[in-house]
């Protein structure tokens, strides 16, 4: 087989990738590991960038976000039970964020692709890349039964996650990996009730913290912050609602409606980031070259900021001739990745508890909250960061 | 002896708030345990928040202030010798600082309370804090030779630096302490010769921390970070030359004015803050509560944010017989201080080598500065705690 842009990986990056090349005329394959099915069960993120939610609507992908998401003009962070209001709104000079999850997000995607008859093969096994930084260009082979089946193309993106063959196929002497551990993880549950809030509340609580999201008006998300050495199983349904609502004003605990979750994860918090983003012919998206901690929701915009440096980076060369854009493509993907991992370890260390932190510390992030909401100047830094960051 | 009020410490803070009560009419008793000499052969700050030089003026101190201070409406920022100027005027909404030797300060403040026949006794020893929290007014102790002398006052204000009396005269059930201890020092060279900038200069390096700063344009005041395990005779005045240069960038080095050493030393780093700044008839001032790193120019100024609140909650008192300033004033100071930790805390983290630090952590110290620096709500944060929040 033979295309333009062969894209490993068929997540929401890769599709939105493959969707926005096909609407200028660039042909694109989508290689993913698992089954569809199996990519819309991910439970996700679902705090959008403004700048996500165009990118959306450029991709022709933005109906139904625009009809059944929400959208938000701040969120609210508690301090031991006291909750103040962040006005994203006011703070970003107008700017808000799209609440819609990443599962409906692929399903549009999808049915996008499919109505374009878009190449997206599923349950490819043995992913490999060829030739990535050859005089010759670059191809792509993937296991089918027992047949090895090769796909010629100019460029690979390699948006096939942190565990993906992609980033591996860059030599070790050329990666650099830049990595962050933190002692605690978020156990998070769905669950079929009304959102107790209309907006997110972040907490910071002595106990730990927690978090209040939603998906819609009928699907909550919770998390509280967890040991690592926690499992699934410590947890019964009953013993998460008391916890949760523990590290809760009183009341927003008092109003919270509980069910029997629908999913229960513990995913530990990392930053991570590799660089360059570019090797050759190869370029990496989204949590192939960086993961950060939940707190922020910087993942999933982190990855639609690579794709919008890509998706123009691909449209002026082969529209244009110009290669500007590819050249400078780690560079600038990169600059605008470490800002957000910079706002997601700030969100985080400001509103987690660590173990055997100082009286000092501890101190210190009560402070930052207090001195956030007394300035004007650390609440439109919040804001900018929270809304997204201009490209 | 009897007065109304009796202030604990002959440095800036207490000459300051024994001025500013004097000229309201209110007397006071300074009680120093040094020579003023030796307070005056202090090295120290010179760094003042425009609140600071106001209140200097309303203490009709501000004349050679104003005469031969210098208004720094900026500074320089150095990454690995690449080199950026934070505009602290445009950033503040119109602020700058004072640039203005504390011993200069000092020495203004001595010849005002000279000229209004000030009381302010030197050389005391064994000051004792009495009765502080009694149904009685409190009194204060000390030896002159073999002569045991007792004031008695209405108020007794602890304005004697983190080794004083006061604090200690707090039972340990009531004080709450926090503290944090920064793993280097500050290795400070002050030297006759012209500053190497007219602004100041903070330069973050992969050697360490260096800090070009001033007292006026003939007296340079230069510090690097060094290990805590170095002593001054580790360090030749040829040697801090040598290491300063290394950590500027190449064209401050080349232009470096060197020369004798006047003073040298080696200052540990150390947060700490002592609440409540209230205990009965004693007010905790300055570093008799609460200490910062250097970085960000905060020690001098916090200690002048106590004053402000002090001076006017004992106006209030005596003239108007409004106690709200005095039962306020533990929590207003330390609201202030505490921001003013905050701040230093982060100028402190973003600008040193730390040993061992992750590689991710060192990455994220230039994206602070890179984000910083393409961020007007990031900078006007900067430019509000540095030219002084709001009293």
């Amino acid at each position: 087989m033979e295309t333009q842009v062969c894209i490993i990986g068929g997540g929401p990056s890769g599709l939105m990738l493959s969707q926005l090349l096909h609407l200028k005329g660039i042909d694109t394959i989508v290689l993913e590991k698992h089954s569809r099915e199996y990519v819309l069960g991910r439970i996700r993120a679902g705090v959008l960038e403004h700048g996500f939610a165009d990118l959306m609507r450029e991709a022709q992908c933005g109906d139904r976000m625009d009809a059944e998401g929400e959208i938000h003009e701040g969120f609210f962070i508690s301090n031991n039970g006291a909750m103040t209001r962040v006005d994203l709104h006011k703070f970003s000079g107008g700017n808000s964020v799209m609440v819609y999850g990443q599962t409906e997000l692929t399903r549009d995607l999808y049915e996008a692709r499919d109505r374009m008859n878009g190449k997206v093969i599923h349950n490819v096994e043995d992913v490999k890349l060829h030739d990535i930084k050859a005089d010759t260009p670059p191809f792509v082979t993937y296991r089918d039964g027992d047949e090895i089946i090769r796909i010629d193309c100019d460029y690979i993106i390699g948006a096939d996650g942190f565990h993906g063959p992609s980033r591996k196929s860059i030599p070790a002497d050329v990666l650099r990996e830049y990595e962050k551990v933190y002692p605690f993880g978020w156990l998070g549950v769905l669950s079929r009730t009304k959102p107790v809030n209309d907006e997110l509340i972040y907490a910071r609580h002595d106990r730990g913290f927690a978090l209040c999201s939603l998906r819609s008006q009928v699907l909550s998300r919770y998390y509280i912050q967890v040991p690592l050495t926690d499992s699934v199983e410590d947890w019964s349904d009953e013993d998460f609602w008391v916890e949760l609502k523990r590290r809760l004003p009183a009341e927003v605990a008092e109003r919270m409606q509980t069910g029997p979750s629908i999913e229960k994860s513990i995913a530990p918090l990392r930053s991570f980031v590799a660089e360059p983003m570019r090797y050759g012919n190869l370029f990496l998206a989204g949590d192939a070259a960086h993961i950060v901690p939940p707190t922020g929701a910087r993942g999933l915009n982190s990855a639609a900021s690579d794709i919008y440096y890509l998706y123009h980076a691909l449209a002026d060369y082969y529209l244009k001739g110009d290669d500007e854009g590819i050249e400078n493509y780690s560079k600038k993907a990169l600059a605008r990745v470490w800002k957000a991992q910079r706002f997601s370890w700030w969100m985080t260390n400001m509103l987690h508890t660590y173990p055997d932190s100082l009286d000092y510390d501890k101190r210190l992030q009560e402070i930052e909250l207090e001195y956030l909401f007394s300035s004007d100047a650390a609440q439109s830094s919040l804001a900018e960061n929270y809304t997204g960051l201009p490209f």
